[in-house]
């Protein structure tokens, strides 16, 4: 079946529950779908040829308080920085409160909550280096970004209030990014979002009817793109966007980060090879990828029903009234197409 | 309170039971946020001086078949056209399947649903005039279209595999608009959209909890921007984008299309109010707006419960991957903010 003949079709996956139209192309096939905004890295611009952006090596004392920095004991010669956010979305201090607090008893609906900001907000900068971004670096060099994820949720894990970590990248201006220096983010909330918690729902519902893990159970036939010993890369049977790309461990975990080493110089090599198709398929995209773990005090019994994976979204497309009133989003390119597209795009020879 | 010294909060609405965390901008003041990309309409160009635009008058036979036109009898001198899309989400063939009719056997993941893409995706002209945008129309050459809305809602509810009917505008590229010309979709669906059903679910259980109508029972005090006879214009507690305001019947109804004449003069003039109001106050921003009424079909006992409501939000911030990830918007403006600058908001004396 061509992709120009196909009919529209509405899928709704076991995994979040989450309906999609898939209607092909008005006039693109698949494999024409390019971005129009490159996400290309900016120089590092400069009046005195000093390096002016807070992110790279020498800038540290630019930057909002460190974390911590891999290797611990390196100086400049850093591999990756985890930095507070110097804006941040939410407050560290736990006892922040809302500023009206006479707002409740006079304006507030029952019904409406209003809770203080805490949380926490951080940075991964991912590169010393202005013009590296994630998948310029080695398989191993990727699994060092990751691990610093893995650190960081397990220090987030022991403050009690915190229900959900959120880890995310955005690549580019067009998907929110307002750094060019490659790096990600770590929110983490005092609430489980409502994402997080209707995937926990779909995901036991379907361990209820089968028995078994809805992410290790996934058929894969028309859907992968590549593998890898321990995880592989698939277009989601209801893609909500072109190109839409998960990376799912073969084995059973519930938490990200639970990830060892081994495994995560596995994803390394993984996550760096999807990053790279999908910029030599679709001219090097803005893009954000999210970390789809379960809420971090979840019962032992939810344990069997919940599986981590990454989403990669590349933008492509614009959101309309549509999928904002609806939740619902149409997508031109039907996933076994671009499945098949990413699992023939040819990688330019590497030197 | 002055807004740079708020502290961030997490809020969450009892209409929609959607989390957003308020957290106060970084360096602008809720009155100096402005678009970027203005939403001006484009001239109709032309090599011979005709028009080129499907949707202006005279160009009607470049369009996809009309269901209707108001007036009904008019030639030339329509007021608004509702029209089939031509290039629809949606097949109006209730027997569309899925290609692929061996895909479930092998490849669908237990749990995962693929129906055929059946539905109704229109466009409803707004006016014939190609530099006409709809607050530059009288209060009753919007309601005109706020009744063209209501006459098709009811024509897609005689279809007995339609759940649910989505109203939505797109205005300016940036918001999804592919036309320039004024207009805004109708989308009917066979399914009930997440979102619709996650709201349902939100104003029963408030109606339980309270006995009372959520949206009838919604306290105003810092958060009302303008009132009509019959509507009011608020931003909502759990504002997720800045300056997002929804217009609110004063009077219970569960569905858009209940919608009289007279009510229709009242509301076009306040969508109006509003929408001019939002241009002037953010330098004529993309926007979109939503009809957020109930699925088509629910029980009578559901009906005390459920109360429609417009939303509108002007295109202001990018989405990035905490709000893809999590559902949860980061919004920089808080509503009492927002309400009152634009209950402030000075407009143009009308010629």
């Amino acid at each position: 079946m061509s992709p120009a003949n196909r009919n529209p079709e509405i899928r709704k996956d076991a995994v979040n529950n989450r309906t999609v139209i898939l209607s092909p192309a008005r006039s693109l096939r698949p494999s024409d779908f390019k971005s129009k905004s490159q996400a290309k890295p900016d120089s590092n611009p400069s009046s005195d040829g000093q390096p002016q952006c807070p992110f790279c090596s020498g800038n540290e004392h630019q930057c909002a308080p460190e974390i911590f920095r891999s290797p611990e004991d390196s100086t400049s010669d850093w591999k990756v920085r985890v930095i507070e956010n110097l804006y941040p979305a939410l407050s560290r201090d736990l006892k922040v409160k809302s500023d009206d607090d006479e707002y409740c008893q006079a304006d507030v609906t029952a019904g409406d909550v209003s809770l203080g900001g805490f949380g926490f907000h951080d940075v991964i900068i991912e590169s010393p280096v202005h013009s590296v971004h994630l998948p310029d670096l080695t398989s191993s060099g990727v699994a060092g970004v990751l691990l610093a994820y893995k650190k960081r949720i397990e220090q987030l894990c022991a403050v009690d209030s915190i229900s959900y970590v959120q880890v995310f990248k955005n690549h580019g201006a067009s998907a929110g990014a307002s750094m060019s220096h490659s790096h990600s983010q770590i929110i983490a909330l005092p609430v489980i979002p409502s994402t997080a918690s209707t995937r926990l729902n779909s995901m036991k519902e379907y361990h209820n009817q089968t028995g078994k893990c809805v992410l290790c159970n996934i058929h894969t036939n028309k859907l992968l793109i590549d593998e890898s010993t321990h995880f592989i890369s698939i277009s989601p049977f209801a893609s909500a966007f072109p190109f839409e790309t998960w990376i799912v461990p073969r084995y059973h975990s519930s938490h990200y980060h639970e990830l060892d080493e081994d495994k995560a110089i596995d994803l390394g090599g993984l996550l760096k090879l999807t990053l790279q198709k999908l910029s030599v398929q679709l001219n090097d995209p803005p893009y954000n990828y999210m970390i789809h773990t379960s809420p971090l005090r979840i019962t032992s019994s939810q344990l069997p029903c919940t599986h981590w994976y990454i989403q990669i979204v590349p933008q492509l497309s614009t959101i309309g009234g549509f999928e904002m009133g609806t939740g619902c989003y149409i997508n031109p390119v039907f996933p076994e197409d671009a499945a098949k597209i990413l699992r023939e795009v040819e990688m330019p020879k590497s030197d």
